[in-house]
């Protein structure tokens, strides 16, 4: 059973997280850390890490950006393998990040979400595959009519990783209604649907000669984030000083 | 049983409409029309409709452009009914049917798939339901790699379905890549998707607060339009002069 | 603006509707009716409607099916139409519903959500079409996995809303692994699909000859019954006394 | 440039797979074998592969089964690889597979679909992630109304792969119309879907809590299997002795 500390426990992907512990017999949560202390929650909670008398295998945090260097200088010091989930950190931050994966282990990733780093990686095998039989790959999104990116980062990320094993050879192509041409080859098109609340849905399609594969991944809410983190944390417990990913989660 | 005139029996489509023909008990091929006599029919061919010495209750027309015109006085000297499915008619050959549709009934539509003229209606009545909910619309299609014009007309012709029920009162949007902003609720996102082989797939959908509705029409070959010439036939032998269209087939 | 009455306020779909309407310039909460008070609300609550000393137009209960017969009387008496959204009625309870509508307009649907009741108005238009033109009926629907009973109910609904359009000729085929048979003519499949956490999806296909016609349903919360109960009540306000559903909503 | 000899050229795979490799650079036809010459082909026919003068790297195998027997013991004395795609080989006739792939290259798979093989080895992938993190498995699969059997074979093949790489502990569920009960967590549903003209479509989904991931793959014609033998033509050709599935040349 691995013993948790849920760094930022009282917000809102902390209680989502707090639940999804509850349900998991391979996992529990030891102490939360949090300077709101209007929750009630299973386990004790600290106003910070130096105030925690409980001891632990591994750290989830899910703060804020202003409280990760505290983080990683605590983590660092006690040899604590820590998931920062945290956005938003700064170049320096980032430095720190991997400099600290050094004394401990460190997972960190742009999208905790276990079905999408899976895609990350399977996307890619595909290309390799299905590119050199004359493929085209493109790339579909639909996201909730208040998002003002697009296409989505994450749209942009699948691009991305299928570009990076193609030896970078894509473009990417987002509007194709100002020309009259015919697809050119080493475009990757990306095309982004906005309505109504959608969570979030990831399309990659290869179409070739007479046959269409598609890898659709759909969200229905934010706790695929938490949960992502759950299986992050059970996975870095024990494991030795280095800055991991979401794909080695995986495997 | 109704007896139909194919014209232009041994072009692709032609043919393909002659095997639909075979297969349904309502109706057959009482004879064809081809300059092109090196196809054996089951049914008896002429070289042009002054030849032909087998009567009809109605005629259905794939041959070419340049031949609709004596077609049409053919038909409003016989009084059959024509169901015209070539198309690149000229405006004058557009007025020309207009004024044949006085003396005979005459059918012709943009896309004489059955599928696509129900979804055209269908959408509308869609609209008028989930657009004052607060439904955003949003239109996708998918062709072959070397479609050269995007989005298709069926595509455009879905929207403008749509656009009309509601005052016209929707502009399109074809890029959401350029800017960083919210959806604006006046518009319709219409994106192409293009690879492979793909015949032709359009969806039409419906966001709103949690919930999705989607149209989707999904063409697997050009027979589609074949199988709708040959309900359209049906639907017009014995009608009233007019002019029709599919919507009218579809009732 | 249509004033409302919200019966059953601080229950779960209560609380749903009230964010809906705070947001709906159209309709505003006059009065919340709870015997549960530890909610604060931005409307006067009452713990009766006989306690209740503020007027409305409508009534939109989701509270208890125990609780139906006196909000019907009151109903009946005060003349004010009635959203009855609680589900779960007694056989007594269904025709009270039904002689309460000869006094007051009363409107009570199987299923709330303005999707699933347009859907099961348009395939009943479109199977008129495409069941005559050859066209295979089949509906699939995913749930998820704590879900006991198979096909659902609004699957089902589905199927009856096509087979009354139909003379009723349709059998249900739920499993095709028992038999070595094609398909037959005059049955609509239903197949279930269980798992993780799917709210509900519904996809009414339509397969003829070459082409596939989808018409597909996404919940992605329950939140969608409340938003079905709101229309309703802005669509009942001041109606004629009768029984109406969700279809006379749509219109 | 490898050089084949398509066996059975004047088939209807046989003729597919002719135009395939026209438009190829790096394979061509040397020689077709065929008793049936009615055919005009760009390379010259042999009425048997004894009589046939040319030499090449590869036999492509798309004839009938009663003639593998001899297509066999010509390639094992001439050490010609060969890809065979014949179906419904008795189970001498797979045992003399075996034997003779100790002697030359032979490469045979149950589906010859480059897009099939790619999904069967990376939803084995997909369940050694996924399965762990709680996600359920549910394959549907679409086909014409002709079909007989149900579900399909390739549905029957991913299932199985996905089984194999999890210690075969799932059954398969065919059918939940006929009990009240939730999901067991150690099954795989297996849904048929009938109607129309549906080449074939797979949906292999991985449901988990507040996410779905599908692996989508959709035929439009059975030209992908003449697609798939020639990919594997061209990998087999110079190959060591030794038994090849589609699964090598994916790699």
């Amino acid at each position: 059973m691995v013993k948790m500390i849920m760094h930022g426990c009282n917000g809102a992907m902390g209680q989502v997280i707090s639940k999804i512990v509850e349900e998991d017999e391979n996992i529990t949560i030891a102490a939360g850390i949090d300077v709101n202390d209007t929750i009630q929650n299973s386990y004790p909670v600290f106003p910070s890490l130096e105030a925690c008398t409980v001891e632990a295998d591994v750290i989830v945090d899910f703060a804020s950006a202003k409280a990760v260097n505290g983080l990683l200088s605590y983590c660092s010091e006690k040899r604590i393998p820590v998931v920062v989930c945290t956005t938003g950190l700064s170049e320096e931050q980032i430095q720190l990040v991997e400099e600290t994966s050094r004394q401990v282990a460190v997972l960190r990733s742009a999208n905790m979400s276990l079905g999408i780093n899976l895609l990350l990686k399977l996307v890619k095998e595909a290309a390799e595959v299905l590119a050199e039989s004359g493929f085209d790959i493109e790339i579909l999104e639909k996201h909730h009519n208040k998002k003002v990116d697009a296409p989505s980062g994450t749209a942009l990320a699948l691009a991305d990783s299928i570009n990076e094993a193609m030896d970078n050879h894509y473009h990417y192509q987002y509007d194709r209604s100002q020309t009259r041409e015919k697809r050119q080859k080493d475009e990757i098109g990306i095309q982004a649907i906005r309505g109504g609340s959608i969570v979030g849905e990831h399309d990659v399609i290869f179409a070739g000669q007479d046959e269409v594969i598609t890898f659709q991944h759909t969200a229905y809410s934010k706790a695929i984030f938490a949960k992502g983190a759950v299986s992050a944390a059970k996975f870095l417990a024990g494991k030795e000083p280095g800055l991991y990913t979401m794909a080695d989660v995986i495997g």
